[in-house]
């Protein structure tokens, strides 16, 4: 793939900040395992190789719409290390949050332009099934050039997969919102998902504007009854076609997946993804292994998302404590995006990427000193770190309240010493 | 093996718990692949084929000594979900401690008698070196008539396993708090470990008192850096060894593991423990898949133990929020069990145990049906699902305020009907 838009300038950046060899970028780029999304004079890799990514949602909805909320969320995530922000606002006057959450992230943002389609459709038109594809086409170029780098489009969903789905019924059948909404549109006119039919407009404005592609994944799975079914696959295997010809047009592509999958079925959903999409990057969202878990699904999504980025997924979208219970608030963003940092960091670990565990090996060594300011600044989160620590002082300085004298390290410090092991 | 004090009434007793045939509970106790903890006129199963069980550690500490906040603790445990509690109480009148949290538990209770006997010896003598062999003995038979059904015993480490960590030091030597009581003691007194050197007195008070031995990972890795190295194999390596002899003796057994180690270590531990252990119980603290997120190693710990449990770990030792800062309050524990909980259900689904996903299936109807008041019932932790939802109530009932009147589920319902679909 001759990609467009991605200059030397670019690569140059990426390959500093991964601390990889350009050459590695270029390679990564031109084979489509790599893209790189521009953010005003900035550029974030994405793909093989590279350090395992992760992406916070904000964005309001009808009964949550507080423009002022949503920046201090944007804050909250980008301070916690979402190394991108996606917009997902339902609630009135999407355009207005889209610039300010443009304006002020100090990292790429995307959004998924039918949410702002089908709402504005609804609104005016009294009827999700009365939107005109000319307005869905419209806001994606309205987004491309209001300056968001990447943008989630179901353009796999055909009216093929919703013959799949007839055959083999789910017990929830459609958990995407934006899935959701196209899937309506198609069975209430009977006509071709638009952003299939007409994947080329897509391809246009994509190229047009150097807006990376993220397919998504309309069909993926909303409980474990429904993981690694045809309608989730029969999506799969035409987004790998679509993939194919984003390449051949020289727009960049990442592929969306799931979605709640069993522990066990993940590592096989990475393959088949990347052998299916021709290795083009995995954005998966969560995975979530149970469903029994709401409250604590940005755990849930952790175990997933370490296993899947193990297993080769390149950028983890985070789950909230809220996910299933309502829009998140500053608090619910801050531990999800901590939780997918985790995930992320050890998937890292896992892959054995360059330089990963030095980070690890840092806090070994200061805790093996007992040198609690070293720890706090190298912790993932030093202000959380610092609330329970100061919840717990120990009667000395050199030890916490779990063991207080007895600590383990400190007891055997003296005996080793004089066996000469350290 | 034939052990000492399994009757049939407690296989029926786990068969019935576990939904399994007698005969299959029994031939697991035969084998040793399973054990069977009596507490009090109750019994709980641990090992292939069964439910993955979780254990919370309570217990004070030489800073925080407070009955009663220990109570507290075993409470919040046990009802959020904790099979097992361990009381690794060190501050004073651990006995005392001890018999509460025993008359009290409502499910098996575990100890490390070397943290009291290393705590006396250093109060009563004025230094660990100085304890006596018999103490040790004695704690260990005074805590199996105060009713304990598990003890871990440290009885792997050998002077051998020493020079093998003097030839291959370590970032963090010893982690293991009773680890590092018998390593000082074998050090500073040139002896052999007494838990290993008359390990048949271990037998005779565990066979006499049908006690549990869980054999301990004194070795257990501390950081990221030393994972899977040679001490931990040589530790593992004479686990197997005394796991033959304690079945010969009709003694249950099960073995502890790591620990620190990355998310791709995981399964080659496991094989490695149910190889070398002759398919013995595999009870892991963890394990932690990173170094870098104190103030979350209850999230680090669940990404492990999911992992390690659909690998065939049978036992998930909790970690809470508190780990590597202090000891845990009530909140912490409670967090701690959740997340634990969390991941044996993952790993149970993962391994196809029969019964765990139907868990998730009335969850995931609940959902279609938005049956919101379903859903609280079945989630992991109510009151939790309670406390995040009633921050964000919708316009509507019917949805929450995530995606509010653009739900994805409700949105695609009266058109999949159309198509008859659902």
């Amino acid at each position: 793939m001759k990609s467009k838009g991605i200059s030397g300038k670019s690569i140059e950046y990426v390959a500093n900040k991964e601390g990889i060899g350009p050459d590695c970028i270029a390679e990564g780029v031109s084979s489509g395992k790599v893209v790189i999304l521009k953010h005003k004079k900035t550029w974030l890799g994405v793909g093989q190789g590279l350090r395992t990514k992760i992406n916070a949602n904000i964005g309001t909805s009808p009964d949550v719409d507080d423009i002022e909320l949503e920046m201090q969320k944007l804050k909250a995530a980008c301070e916690n290390g979402a190394d991108a922000v996606m917009d997902l606002s339902t609630g009135e006057n999407t355009v207005k949050v889209l610039e300010q959450v443009v304006g002020r992230s100090p990292v790429p943002v995307g959004t998924v332009p039918i949410y702002q389609a089908a709402v504005e459709s609804i609104e005016e038109k009294g009827a999700l099934r009365k939107m005109d594809p000319e307005k869905l086409f419209g806001v994606i170029e309205k987004h491309a050039k209001c300056g968001v780098s990447f943008t989630t489009l179901h353009c796999g969903i055909t009216m093929g997969t919703l013959e799949r789905l007839r055959k083999n019924p789910r017990k929830s059948m459609v958990v995407s919102r934006g899935g959701a909404f196209l899937i309506s549109w198609m069975i209430a006119n009977g006509r071709e998902n638009p952003l299939y039919e007409h994947f080329d407009r897509v391809l246009d404005i994509a190229g047009k504007y150097g807006l990376v592609l993220s397919l998504g994944d309309g069909m993926r799975p909303g409980g474990m009854a429904d993981s690694t079914d045809s309608a989730q696959l029969d999506e799969l295997l035409t987004l790998g076609e679509l993939t194919k010809r984003a390449w051949e047009a020289g727009v960049q592509v990442i592929i969306e997946g799931p979605g709640h999958i069993p522990i066990n079925e993940i590592a096989a959903n990475v393959i088949l993804q990347k052998k299916i999409c021709h290795g083009a990057p995995f954005y998966v969202l969560g995975p979530l292994v149970t469903d029994i878990a709401p409250g604590y699904d940005h755990i849930v999504a952790a175990i997933g998302g370490a296993v899947a980025g193990m297993n080769g997924a390149d950028f983890l979208c985070y789950v909230t404590p809220s996910e299933h219970l309502g829009l998140p608030g500053i608090d619910e963003v801050v531990e999800g995006t901590v939780a997918a940092r985790i995930a992320a960091h050890a998937a890292d670990i896992g892959k054995g990427l360059r330089g990963a565990v030095e980070w690890d090996f840092m806090m070994d060594e200061a805790r093996t000193r007992r040198d609690w300011n070293a720890q706090k600044k190298l912790s993932v989160n030093p202000s959380r770190f610092e609330k329970i620590r100061s919840k717990a002082v120990a009667g000395s300085d050199d030890v916490c309240t779990m063991c207080g004298k007895y600590c383990a390290i400190k007891t055997v410090e003296k005996y080793l010493k004089t066996k000469v092991i350290c």
